[in-house]
């Protein structure tokens, strides 16, 4: 069976890590078909329009996409590609990794991200010369299928269970109806989990990031609360993630389009290159993710580096380093 | 001209910690007069009310209120406290002692956090069994006011200027009207400023908390991004916070009331009596409110430490040399 993969490079350094994980991909024996599209910045300024329709179609038809990054129209490229995979959830994995300079070197957290409404469900309005207000929704529905998720998630990770990280104090009625959502689904699957205010998360993930696995959130909390956990692993250069839909996946490295190394050649693929291992994953291909995971890894803890992570290696070099030990 | 002050101890350490602070607001030669009131979990309990109406008119008609820490009833406690005062603004200082054990100990942040709307204005309905909304409420009227606080902030305080966090990429009229509101008013003071997305911020504090100095953010963002910031300087255990209004003003320290150890008389009180300096400068008596942050400073320095600071001081023997240091 061969599988469809819509390639979008993006912007910036998107340009130069999105390659290096097709290479990898192409390194293995499974049968892909690469259909390269544009979006970004780069194309709003020749076309008006951040994303191409064939790029949305693209993506809304095969069976994953690997996105790099965008620059100033990252919202207008991302959002709509979320949707054109249907994807209810955005696995956002934080891990130190051996040899990468970490504040917290302990952090191990994989954080799962409502991923279609709270506050980016995006109706906005202007009621007046003085006054906006946007429409924060929250269904049960995406509340129970993100909840599905992740005990899934947990039972096939072996994880004790998951966090619950809310607002409800504050948010009763949309915040109140996620937990209760959640914790009925939980309970159901006899999974375990704990509840914690995302502001106290805040504060006790940068205190000991250990008391923490998994965690389940809101939209515009995983947003931030996985940016917070990337500062604690050494920054957004190294943080992977895969939009999960029922039928499709989008697979994109938390990073963005880093405009002042773009172009330089020294971009760190690694979180690209861990992406394409979740999109192996996704795909059925547990093996292949796993070694593409294990030679990243290798590489990261005594192969070359890039310059964010104190090395002089090029993308190239790291992504040919990553190539021989697969 | 005597100050009335409201104290509001509230639950668990707020117990212990409140009454350490008034020793040192009595020990100056201020003319003060204490009302204490009662609120939290305790009070619900008896009464069904966690913030019986006394103690809200108290806090609505002293010239400031000096509050503890609530329990389960926070919410139910604080957000109206902050409505009795008129708050428009919380200022949250987050800042690294010397001699305190901090993940980034460099870390010397002010949040200056919208204090009235946001995801906090609370018009939440259930739509249907399936959906609920809540409605964000932005204005321009009240951005411009945080922002002429944080130009004279900025002023009087001698920086070079401020961060705006927000999530405007996302949120584009809310968020959108914040940004271009404050902007503006910035701009006509001729402050420096400069934008930074709420969810970068996260990870940027961490990897460098110099980066930033004083920071205005709508409400959700201030909360979370100064819990954040508290893990950063050792725990919520060191925050004070002053929410300000045009004529009266309601201190507390960020943590809560801490139920593992209430009662125990070992919390620290730091957090209080640092937000009882905020109450003194804000009452126009800087020079006394340098007294007390230089005697906490010392203290926390080299005298003696509670247990969450590694030693086994009382909160009294604290308080004592605190005062012994005034
Ligand atoms: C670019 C932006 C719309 C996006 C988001 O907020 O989801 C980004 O921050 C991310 O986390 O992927
Ligand atoms: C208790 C809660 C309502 C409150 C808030 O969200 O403002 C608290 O977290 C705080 O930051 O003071």
């Amino acid at each position: 069976m061969t599988h469809e993969i819509t390639v979008i490079p993006g912007d910036g350094i998107g340009q130069e890590v999105t390659p290096a994980a097709v290479e990898v991909l192409e390194a293995l024996e499974i049968d892909f078909e690469f259909h390269e599209a544009e979006a970004g910045d780069h194309v709003a300024e020749e076309t008006g329009e951040a994303l191409p329709e064939e790029t949305y179609d693209l993506a809304a038809s095969t069976d994953a996409t690997l996105f790099g990054a965008a620059g100033e129209t990252a919202a207008d490229v991302i959002l709509p590609l979320r949707e054109a995979v249907d994807s209810f959830v955005n696995v956002r994995p934080a891990k130190a990794y051996p040899g990468v300079d970490a504040l917290r070197p302990e952090t191990d957290l994989v954080f799962l991200r409502e991923n279609t409404e709270g506050v980016y469900s995006g109706h906005e309005d202007r009621l007046s010369d003085d006054l906006s207000t946007l429409t924060r929704v929250v269904t049960t529905s995406a509340s129970e299928r993100l909840a599905e998720f992740a005990c899934d998630f947990v039972e096939d990770g072996e994880y004790d269970g998951f966090h619950i990280a809310h607002k409800a104090n504050v948010m009763r009625e949309t915040d109140g109806r996620f937990r209760d959502a959640v914790l009925e689904v939980a309970d159901d699957r006899g999974v375990q989990t704990e509840e914690v205010l995302m502001d106290a998360f805040a504060t006790h993930v940068c205190l000991d990031p250990t008391q923490f696995d998994v965690v389940a959130c809101p939209n515009l909390a995983g947003d931030v609360l996985s940016d917070l956990a990337a500062g604690l692993v050494g920054g957004l250069g190294m943080l992977p993630s895969a939009n999960v839909g029922p039928d499709r996946g989008l697979f994109e490295p938390v990073h963005g389009s880093a405009p002042d190394i773009a172009g330089e050649g020294v971009a760190n693929p690694a979180a690209t290159i861990i992406s394409a291992a979740m999109l192996l994953e996704y795909l059925g291909h547990d093996e292949e993710g796993q070694a593409v995971r294990d030679a990243v890894e290798g590489v990261l803890e005594d192969g070359p580096r890039t310059p964010d992570l104190g090395g002089d290696a090029s993308t190239e070099d790291v992504t040919a380093a990553i190539l021989e030990r697969l």
